[in-house]
């Protein structure tokens, strides 16, 4: 694997293969050194022309415990033609020789361009309404830690999946681990077609307590001006998820951050069915791992951070006990 | 001591404790690589909700030269209920793990919420008009420095009494010390009723020479809209600490950053009386004191970087030669 | 030498130093830990007062390439008087105890002043119309690494000579290395009676053919308000850089970022005569170049990070081998 451009590329050997090391990173951080020597003296880049706190510091943290250096870049929306600059924004960069530049861009497709526009890795951070694979793939880390497998689960992601790459993300990746999905949210708000990727639609949450897992999507305040649904309030009485619709045994995720008492009421998110943190936690060590399995093929690595235990554990090449 | 929330909470034998780590740091500062080991490995997030140069940049270089890694968080005053997203971030960052949140919030009290949400230490970097615990504890540093006890001596904190974390944190930490204060300032800017907590109060700069040490407090432009004071000049007309209001005797101190001209003229600023560049330099090794001590009780502690004589200086316990 | 401040000041055994200890760099960049120990435990502080993400994330590169401590302090333009707020806050990020300063400010002469307030080596990263010292350095070590020498050559800059530091400091460089620069552009961009710094003038692209490099300077929109060129059509006109005009032999560089089809068609900027992603990359070995032969000097440097060839290497204390 050279980038990670979108889920649909990942095969489930490779989604395997991420889970796995991630796993062993999730070890790595119960310890108290919470870090491994594996990227150091090498570049990451993170490229972000859309805010979120989650998915960089998330990203950035991940790129510290494998002792990269971070260059970390802050594009705010410019009035100039992005395709031009971001070739040429990803020219300078790419002149650092980076291991790796992590990009979100409000683009659908920006991620794909910017590989073929450099020499370094590329990941996708999200990309417009298209795609978010470290998303989809941080979520079923985390489902698959309470759950053991997704073979045979069902799966509702539940709001605005017209506008969401991660709900695209998502029903890919779940679908591959062998879960039923089933999208459900107002017409307008689900496009058109969408059963052919292999999901069942609905338009109300009648029925959802055949569901194992209930994913809430993020309204977006700024896209709800009447065109989508006639208000937030009214969304909310039909669609939000709170402790009255969800059984005790229906596990509740999101991508974060929540809009509280609008997709999910208060009381659901701090209920011990919520997932959310878990996705958190979970988003680091897939980052590491997603970091460490693109970059892992590439020029010979260091061996060891020094002497003592924690360089023996560094040098050791295990997949269970990432250096 | 397990967070740092308010200098109340900290003892006589606890600030002992800072300020005696805190003088190891200095020495650590005079050598040539000012940094040590303590924290590698683990992770410190810093989570401002208002803007701080000084005391930002203070805490991170602290973070950095205890060799933690890093999550900084500028979080600009957004629209959303402040309560709740507050809660939602700190759930998100303590996903990470971190061994210590250091929060700046516009609201009293949000340190010590942010305390109960998560299993981090905490530490306030200022909340409102509450506190601003580490300032007063590098004050107190860099006053000994100078004076050697703090035992006996008139301090006087002049200005903005009624807005001011700084002046009500230094006024606990200077009596604690065994220092007498004295709040002066106009009538308008000085809480009713504060003498109870155990200070003089006057109006005026008369009987200044009595002074040890004169503490001014910054006049923040923006809440002088006449309801408080007629103007900054009259302000400075009457408040004004300078050359010829300053004995030769007395020490200078400001928390920075300082109107020239309003609170303080410049040439008392740059006189050999002001301590304001002292306790610039002060704050960096409190702030490596204050997470040393915060977080030397935790999980056990990387021994060592690496050979040679800053590791072993590194793996030697003693509380004088922190590592 | 003690600081960086004009390009003026650096002889052409200083620049020789800078640009073989960059050669150097440039090795290091092609291993696998791209990184030396030299400034190990000490601090490097970044403080732009114009946003710059070229040339602020290469300078934050280089000194963590060097293993220093980066403090990163971004200072929007307040409203404050500027001079009393830069001495000001120069004076408390000296506190630190940095190393270095490296600044960026709108005002001509900002890095000197700087420099008189600070115990800290200073680096001018561009002072107002002033000079770009470090810009002149990377240009003329992107040149020689295709040229091998630039005695003799014929540099033609190209564009807003008058609001240019590029233009200023590249002149100085470029003669003192033995090249004969040649200054073109509109009459009202090219200020009047710069032929005593020993240069051509020119106000049309007729003669470019005799030029062995095209120096393309950036047209900044903001200032192009009909008082110095009708409008930015009429300059491309007369004076962008295309491939109809550029010679399959004639080098083409700019400092970046570029405005494509203003001062440079596209087609320029991505032809193989084009060295501007060259000069970034250059930029990042040569202002690694510039940290090292400043604070090499200064009080002894940590020997290696550790044990392994890594450490090997770093002890070596050969010139050709940075450690």
């Amino acid at each position: 694997m050279r980038n990670l451009l979108s889920i649909e590329e990942v095969d489930r050997d490779a989604m395997e293969a991420i889970l796995g090391r991630a796993e062993s990173f999730a070890e790595v951080g119960r310890r108290d050194i919470k870090k491994v020597p594996t990227l150091r003296g090498r570049t990451v880049v993170t490229l972000f022309y859309e805010s979120s706190t989650r998915t960089q510091s998330s990203f950035e943290l991940a790129a510290k415990r494998l002792s990269a250096d971070l260059v970390s870049v802050k594009a705010a929306g410019s009035s100039v033609d992005k395709g031009e600059s971001l070739k040429d924004t990803v020219a300078t960069l790419s002149a650092y020789d980076p291991a790796a530049i992590v990009i979100r861009h409000p683009y659908a497709g920006a991620a794909q361009m910017v590989a073929g526009w450099t020499g370094a890795a590329v990941v996708n951070a999200g990309d417009g309404k298209h795609e978010h694979p470290s998303q989809a793939l941080l979520d079923v880390y985390a489902l698959r830690r309470r759950l053991g497998s997704l073979e045979g689960r069902r799966i509702w992601i539940v709001g605005d999946v017209l506008h969401s790459r991660v709900a695209r993300s998502n029903l890919i990746a779940f679908r591959r681990m062998g879960a039923a999905v089933t999208l459900c949210g107002p017409p307008t708000l689900i496009p058109r077609g969408i059963e052919e990727l292999g999901c069942e639609v609905t338009y109300s949450l009648d029925g959802l307590e055949e569901a194992d897992v209930v994913y809430a999507l993020r309204m977006q305040r700024e896209r709800m001006s009447g065109s989508f649904v006639p208000s937030l309030r009214e969304y909310a009485a039909n669609f939000q998820i709170d402790t009255r619709r969800l059984g005790p045994r229906q596990l509740l995720m999101h991508p974060g951050p929540v809009n509280r008492g609008v997709e999910i009421s208060g009381e659901a998110i701090d209920s011990p069915q919520s997932l959310i943190g878990e996705q958190v936690a979970a988003g680091l060590v897939v980052r590491m791992a997603i970091l460490y399995e693109i970059l892992a093929g590439q020029p010979e690595r260091p061996a060891a951070f020094g002497d003592g235990p924690a360089a023996a554990e560094a040098a050791a090449p295990t997949i269970g006990q990432p250096a």
